[in-house]
């Protein structure tokens, strides 16, 4: 039995006691919004980006990558419109001091059990102040002087350096429309209240890609990638029914959208946007070509013509993908001896570990290590000879290893080990020789 | 011939004519200190984390990886010492308001060819003003009020985030000293002159390691790293002529090391640090702890003791193994038919494209297609049908690829192509099914 808020503290504690993710600077009673991630964590983030990263770039031939600076020229911000308009609107309690945001308050009650309010400050009921707006960059000083000439702020999001630079990335790669400029990177929002664990952060890993082509194609590229990017989180190992694509509203549009998509994910705390896939026309090129005098229009040599592409935008989150593995992933079930496990079922592609190698007895510890050594060459690969052979199992099973290899005393004479399965708990006697064989073939 | 000055410049130019590297917000005249990687340094910036997290992390049992947030707790920054000490001393020119460390002042003067003048400002002679201090963490404020109590600043070094989680990693992760934890990511200085191309930039990307040990292996540690991080850029195809290990003399030393070494590079710009190996002893867990009130001590349940271990730190940059590579691999020669070529002689283990796929005549488009699309699934391949042949390799060269195979009407009779190698620019007739053997053979 899981219950929404439960499975969230579950979560959190597993991430926490397990080494996925804790809080940052959390000797120092932490910072609200941001998180570290432990050797866990950090692996599972890492092949998330590298799945990205090979699905978007490396198999293709229409896409190319970049890395840009987290700080860029302030005047990017005026350009894009989120120096004017990248705020919410925030209320504060004139009684406890509490902040919110103004349109999330009736969100806020319902989480704090006050439903029947509706009005007042969702914790005590106080009164609150009228709403101001509250820009969600975070804003630092370039050089030693702290005035508004040297103000930068740190990227609230990582398209717009894909925008800049679209001329100069298209000219030396000579690629032509249609074709894509991808980057992963860290962003940063000053979240009024950054909630929900990692789902809303004030740092966090963006995956995005801008895909340039013409306007009389956009509607296919845009079915395309909304398809294309639903399909990878099933690849990734998400249960198929717990997501979803869905068209957002006239009126959910961000301005300089014609049409979007969300990927959302049934979470415990409800349905929520994964990823975005929306066609952003050609307002950003428009809107940078205009601000910095540079012509960032597209020469097509062929027609002999300069246009603006437009833009076909999907963005993704890195945490916000991880946290989905975890969250569908983690399971709880009472075994046939009546002990209870929990288990979190990643796919093995995906799984931190992906092969446990465990001797049955520390007097077996060197055949076993090699073992490892043997096994890291191909896998992610864990030694671990601490404890009874059932507590290690349990060990694995909770940080979802889908593979634990026993090295016994028998392996010595026969060159054979035990496999066992995490989801089944079968077991299955293997050669050595033939292990890598065995295993790759259960990973694909 | 290559000159000093004149290789930065080329260098620099090849950088953003081929898409390496060019100024951060280029349209809107660049910020000073930051960079952006076009779609082969991302290539290669990603080809350099990955070779260190395989190297570091995933092939050793003794070392785990973390990946924390770049804003932290401000308090971790007042224990580290960074906020009262973490300055460069400032003269501005009363004359042409110039600004400049003053402490290489004399550097600078020599680097503008005024090496006579001893005294005054380096660009026009002018008179100084006194030296002020000037922190170098960049500031910010988190949450919507800018006040002095919600100011936080960005990482200046990646370790302290190892430090404070120290206790944290260990306990999850069971590992017994000796053993590390690393971690790759930005951080930022806000430098009073940045230079020298990606050399010293505002915003780097780090490579760092702690390794925790006992105080009576510290110097065995020291050895083993300072060895290991000087093999490993020679492992990534760096001269070793061009690589020296230094130990820093006691004037240079960090006020927290006991001893350390830099693995140096002959830059154009003189010998210049690449990695520093320091033994950082315990000071950092101890200020942590004191300035935290929780005990980062280790307990060492053989000996039933509490003790703070002592840390070796092999400290590297992406930026500047990036820069290193590049500067390393440039080369320009006259060829047998008096051509001029420049070349990046890049081990192929680093390049950021590993094989070139030339159609001989854009008629064998097709299949020359479908052999970089076979070629892709095992190395960095890219496909090219434009222009003469001999201008194709040309761009390789400047780019650094190894290996380019070009496809021609017998290809498709004797199923063979024909592969020209970089440096020697020899060609050899080569079976498509025995491609991948025979350039993975060459790779390692």
């Amino acid at each position: 039995m899981k219950k929404s808020e439960n499975l969230m503290e579950t979560l959190t504690g597993l991430c926490k006691r397990r080494g996925f993710i804790f809080p940052s600077s959390e000797v120092y009673g932490g910072i609200n919004g941001f998180w570290d991630y432990g050797p866990l964590g950090a692996e599972l983030k890492k092949t998330i980006k590298e799945a990205w990263w090979k699905n978007m770039v490396q198999d293709r031939d229409d896409i190319v990558g970049i890395d840009s600076s987290i700080v860029m020229h302030p005047r990017v911000w005026e350009a894009s419109g989120h120096v004017d308009s990248f705020t919410d609107p925030m209320v504060d309690c004139k009684e406890c001091k509490s902040r919110y945001r103004a349109d999330k308050l009736q969100e806020y009650r319902e989480e704090l059990g006050k439903k029947g309010k509706a009005e007042g400050c969702p914790s005590c009921g106080g009164e609150l102040t009228e709403a101001r707006k509250f820009n969600l960059m975070f804003k630092t000083f370039v050089g030693p002087v702290e005035s508004e000439a040297s103000v930068a702020y740190l990227r609230p999001e990582t398209c717009q350096s894909i925008f800049v630079n679209f001329k100069q990335v298209q000219t030396v790669s000579r690629k032509k429309v249609p074709f894509g400029i991808a980057q992963m990177g860290k962003s940063f929002r000053n979240e009024v209240t950054p909630r929900n664990f990692i789902f809303r952060s004030r740092e966090f890993e963006q995956m995005e890609m801008e895909f340039f082509c013409q306007q009389k194609d956009e509607d296919q590229w845009l079915d395309y990638w909304k398809q294309s990017r639903f399909d990878w989180y099933v690849e990734m190992g998400v249960k198929k029914e717990k997501l979803r694509l869905r068209q957002q509203t006239p009126d959910e549009l961000a301005h300089y959208a014609k049409a979007a998509f969300d990927v959302e994910y049934e979470f415990p705390f409800g349905w929520q946007e994964l990823e975005g896939i929306a066609n952003r026309g050609n307002y950003d090129l428009q809107q940078h070509s205009k601000a910095s005098g540079k012509d960032l229009s597209y020469f097509d040599d062929e027609a002999k013509e300069h246009y603006m592409p437009v833009v076909i935008e999907p963005s993704a989150g890195v945490d916000r993908t991880l946290l989905t593995l975890l969250v569908d992933a983690y399971d709880e079930e009472t075994m046939e001896n009546g002990e209870e496990r929990s288990v979190l079922r990643f796919h093995p592609r995906v799984a931190p570990v992906q092969v446990g190698v465990f001797p049955l007895s520390k007097k077996l510890a060197e055949p076993a290590r090699k073992l490892a050594a043997d096994l890291r060459k191909h896998f992610r690969a864990f030694y671990d000879d601490a404890g009874a052979i059932g507590r290690r199992y349990r060990r694995q099973d909770e940080i979802g290893t889908p593979y634990c290899v026993t090295f016994d005393f028998a392996s010595q004479e026969d060159s054979c080990a035990t496999v066992r399965e995490r989801d089944s708990m079968k077991q299955e006697r293997v050669s050595l020789e033939g292990l890598v064989e065995y295993l790759r073939g259960r990973f694909e």
